[in-house]
């Protein structure tokens, strides 16, 4: 039993890690370098698939968009990530897709790191997807194709290039703006870029099919014809009930990949196919419990939808990053106190010792705030 | 369609609300005035309880505690909290519970408000039992019994003391140090406070009784030979599979008033009871579609365990709180894009300007971030 009185309070700062922060990180670390080691951090997370407890994510739809909740956990370790999905918020200058989750402590559940998780997204989603065209693609694949050059497209383009030698890109999108600003950010790099008329001229001639289109219905980016054998598809878009990008004719004739099986089947392309139609989870894959690409004939479809253990993945590589890097911030998102059983002597602090009015630079709170006695007349 | 450079960036800075932000709201407005207030939002919003996507809480489970997030959403506004339940946290210093929210806009998936959810949730818990007492309680109800006098039970007792006219508290706790702490706390309150041996004692001539243990057990702190009629009994700490208070019988004895149904069968002390065993949902009641009390020999008890819609509350009440007093502090969780399509720009501004490092006093964050065109090397 501990004492009524503590010495100390047991430390509960939670360290809040910015967009700034984030940018920090890959500026210090060098974009190469950290898709390698989250591209690691997410293989090793993979293999320890059955130390997860998991689920399908929890989903708040509206006519415009949704709001989802991914949590996981292992017996260390607790991730959350909070992501929407707008398809029309682009209009009002806003992403489709924004983010942020945390990292607790199971033992305590105290919520240790909270992070931004908007850029980080865009690095594991590429991330991800390296992962499973390293073990899908053909080895000598050298061209992709990049449906939908949105705010994801460049993480895509320079993750398979650092990583999988890409170095030649095929550009698609219905909006030339979009490919425009991706061949802007991409002109400095070796990259040859080759902009596209269509989907179909895209896809001509590429080792890879990446899509990663926004609209939030059930299109068809992508028709059984345009296919050719040894073709590996990254299908990162369609990932929502009713936000869909494959014809279901381009699965049948492929072997699918998926990260967790109950969730796509909910999300992925996949929800067009019956229940029955077979697919591979991933963890198989790369614990080589099952084969990937078996000949150079073989066309391989990847189904991304993004699943929560890839969060956890960056969020603890983030983590790490902030403590190596000495980045990020304090904040009181949890009381610290004396006696964990007297949360009511928060009340009886000196206000102006402890408020931070909007619009002033706030002041630190890392060090263990000792809130001075003060009685309170009811 | 947006043009490639919007001249300044939409909006998205986050409003956080820290422990000591809470504090100084209660300071500045008076706890009576906030518990009213939190009451009333709690009511307005039960009574528009139709409007409301809702969802049991999604729970991870260890062995020591629990983990859970719980989401709602109306057509304007999405809330969610992340909570624990860790009742040794107490014998490391640490509170069981600790919490944390956020308030987002549905039409655009924007995080607006993100606050501190402990003392929070102690306020929005005791307002919520008050909320059901004024409807179930007889209205000449002055004596309380205070089974469990943790982290919540001042805030209950100061809660009834000043919307329900309690004016005496019997106390018992399985640890004498926290009902001393509890008693030290209210000694400058007009409550009549005494202590008594044992759980029977301190129910002995109590109109209401309230429990709020922390025990993950399935314990019987009351049982059905304690009940006298008349009594209202208000069950907070049993809210977890395998977390209970009550002996199945007091259930059985009363009249059960429930928040929302699906949950508390899950996790109330209404566990223990067979599926067809009948409850009121609280909304039913407060909008006349179902009885209350209906004699004042009856025996009513509200089986709380807490649900989503009253973090939603205690959320906008906080949010309004804050803008009224002109509180909280900017921090960049969502990027800020000149041209929503490119996230990848944030890579390209210089680090300096932007990162927080670690144990530094922080720069604000809410002006509009312009980052410099930089290229990046690949």
């Amino acid at each position: 039993m501990m004492p009524l009185r503590m010495p100390l309070p047991h430390p509960v700062t939670t360290r809040f890690f910015s967009v700034q922060d984030v940018a920090a990180v890959i500026q210090q670390m060098g974009l190469p370098h950290v898709f390698e080691r989250l591209a690691e951090t997410i293989r090793t997370d993979y293999l320890r698939w059955n130390d997860f407890e998991k689920c399908a994510r929890v989903a708040n739809h509206s006519r415009d968009g949704v709001i989802e909740l991914m949590p996981i956990s292992d017996a260390k370790t607790y991730a959350f990530k909070y992501v929407n999905g707008h398809p029309k918020n682009t209009q009002g200058g806003l992403p489709c897709v924004m983010a942020f989750g945390v990292l607790a402590d199971v033992a305590t559940g105290i919520p240790e790191f909270l992070s931004e998780l908007t850029l980080s997204t865009a690095l594991r989603t590429a991330a991800m997807s390296v992962v499973a065209a390293q073990a899908l693609a053909r080895p000598d694949s050298r061209c992709m194709a990049l449906i939908g050059n949105g705010a994801q497209s460049e993480f895509q383009a320079l993750a398979f290039h650092y990583l999988l030698g890409i170095t030649e890109l095929r550009l698609f999108d219905t909006d030339p703006r979009a490919t425009e600003k991706l061949m802007a950010n991409l002109a400095h790099t070796p990259l040859r870029l080759t902009v596209c008329a269509s989907v179909r001229e895209a896809v001509r001639g590429a080792d890879i099919v990446t899509t990663v289109t926004a609209d939030k219905t059930n299109a068809t980016v992508l028709t059984p014809d345009m296919l050719a054998p040894g073709m590996h598809i990254n299908g990162v878009g369609g990932d929502c009930p009713g936000k869909t990008e494959l014809h279901p004719d381009v699965l049948r004739a492929s072997s699918v990949f998926v990260e967790y099986e109950p969730q796509t089947r909910i999300e992925g392309d996949l929800q067009h196919l019956p229940a029955d139609f077979a697919v591979t989870e991933l963890w198989q894959l790369l614990s080589g419990q099952a084969p990937g690409r078996v000949n150079a004939q073989q066309i391989t479809l990847f189904d991304s939808v993004g699943f929560a253990l890839q969060d956890y993945s960056v969020l603890r590589f983030m983590r790490d990053a902030a403590q190596a890097l000495g980045l990020g911030q304090p904040i009181q998102l949890i009381p610290e106190l004396v006696n964990p059983k007297d949360l009511f002597v928060l009340l009886q602090a000196e206000p102006h010792a402890t408020a931070t009015p909007m619009n002033k630079t706030p002041q630190p709170t890392a060090h263990h705030t000792q809130f001075k006695k003060v009685t309170l007349v009811a």
